[in-house]
């Protein structure tokens, strides 16, 4: 038997999880080797930065090695992912916001509707496929609350008052939450059955999710790892 | 079976495929470590330096146990590896001209002509090579238009502006690009079929890949180490 096993030259989920733990694993040596560089209310940032794309770089190395050896979705590492990686970018919009006096209970609120949005999106695609459709209109309306909450809501009123370089990067991440997230439910639809059959039949799922993971985990810590770079200048 | 295998004694490939894995952990641990004798701007062009020969280190690992397992090119990790360094060197570039007020869209150029360069080497390597020649044109063409922009374009004028030991390392990472990267193409010669069949056909594509990894992976790097080290040496 091979320990390394020979890819076709074109699969290319294949590809997109080697790229994305490759990825993943030099993003968080880029967050961990800088964070020192800044004062410590941003070091914290790039830190939760630098434990999304490690707690990545771990799964998808788990991923990869179960598309080759399955050539299947890894429906239950992904969602296993997800529920660590999620909550800590609300805990990303928390601390950027805390300089504007945001609350635990910001905090709160959002990590509770990212569990939502995950739960009911694992049921929909890996126990009960049948009713995709039911548990992914649930997943959705979560995510939305979320989408009100930043961009309308309480965080934005606090990024408002905070102003300057502050509310600009939370712009950037209301976008990145915006359309980097809305490929999420894009790949969702590729994979399980509904009346959007067909719309994405041809694409599989997992390219989807890989280069969604790879534009909202690195681009989201790029982000903040900017804000830190603009908030520590003026002391250099 | 074994875990460490046993290595046929005249296996060249595999002997570079040793050399490479280890000189590019080396590397990465060199860069790393002396990252922090510089200052901020510094560090973080040494510290991506360290990011490619890590990334390198860790796709060297597995080739290396590819080659062992079915002493046949790992032409898929290999790309894989590519599609993530080469970019970085564009990175470097852009870090290097920064002070001379570089763009971030000539970053986005560079990185643009090389993925076009690397997407069109790897479907004439590995998907189509019937047409092996056609698609290593396209990707030779991306190719130049990288050495016209840093040579004669836009960089240039950058690096002039800035002078001093910027310039000076700019025009070394230029003949890195130049003669270094030229060996590529000629290991793409030597492992495909085309009118150029038979110049190199005696000589293994690896052994060429393996060698120009590492002059232009550990060579770059070394080149932007001395520059930080030029400009840090003011202040110490
Ligand atoms: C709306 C929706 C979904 C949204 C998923 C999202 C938005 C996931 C975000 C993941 C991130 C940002 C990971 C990066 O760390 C699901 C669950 C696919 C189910 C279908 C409906
Ligand atoms: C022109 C050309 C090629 C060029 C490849 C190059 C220039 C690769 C550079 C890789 C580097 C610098 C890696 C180090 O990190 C290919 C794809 C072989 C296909 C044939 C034509």
């Amino acid at each position: 038997i091979s320990l390394v096993p020979r890819m076709a030259t074109d699969d290319y989920v294949g590809f997109t999880f080697f790229i994305g733990t490759m990825a993943m694993m030099a993003a968080s040596a880029f967050f961990f080797f800088s964070m020192n560089d800044f004062e410590r209310k941003w070091k914290t940032s790039v830190l939760v930065s630098g434990l999304i794309t490690f707690i990545a770089a771990v799964h998808y190395w788990y991923m990869r090695d179960y598309w080759i050896a399955n050539l299947e979705s890894p429906t239950f590492f992904r969602y296993v992912d997800w529920i660590l990686t999620v909550p800590l970018m609300c805990v990303e919009f928390y601390l950027i916001l805390k300089v504007a006096g945001a609350k635990k209970s910001l905090m709160a609120k959002l990590i509770f509707l990212s569990v939502i949005m995950l739960v009911t999106g694992y049921l929909g695609e890996a126990v009960y496929p049948e009713s995709a459709q039911i548990w992914g209109l649930v997943s959705g309306i979560a995510y939305f609350a979320i989408v009100y909450e930043i961009w309308l809501g309480g965080a934005a009123k606090l990024a408002k008052a905070a102003g300057g370089s502050v509310q600009r990067a939370h712009k950037i991440l209301c976008w990145f939450v915006l359309v980097g997230w809305a490929i999420y439910p894009i790949g969702y639809m590729a994979g399980t059955p509904g009346w959007y059959e067909g719309i994405f039949g041809g694409l599989s799922m997992d390219v989807f999710y890989n280069i969604a993971d790879a534009i909202n985990k690195i681009g989201f810590g790029l982000v903040i790892y900017s804000l830190a770079l603009q908030q520590s200048k003026p002391k250099v």
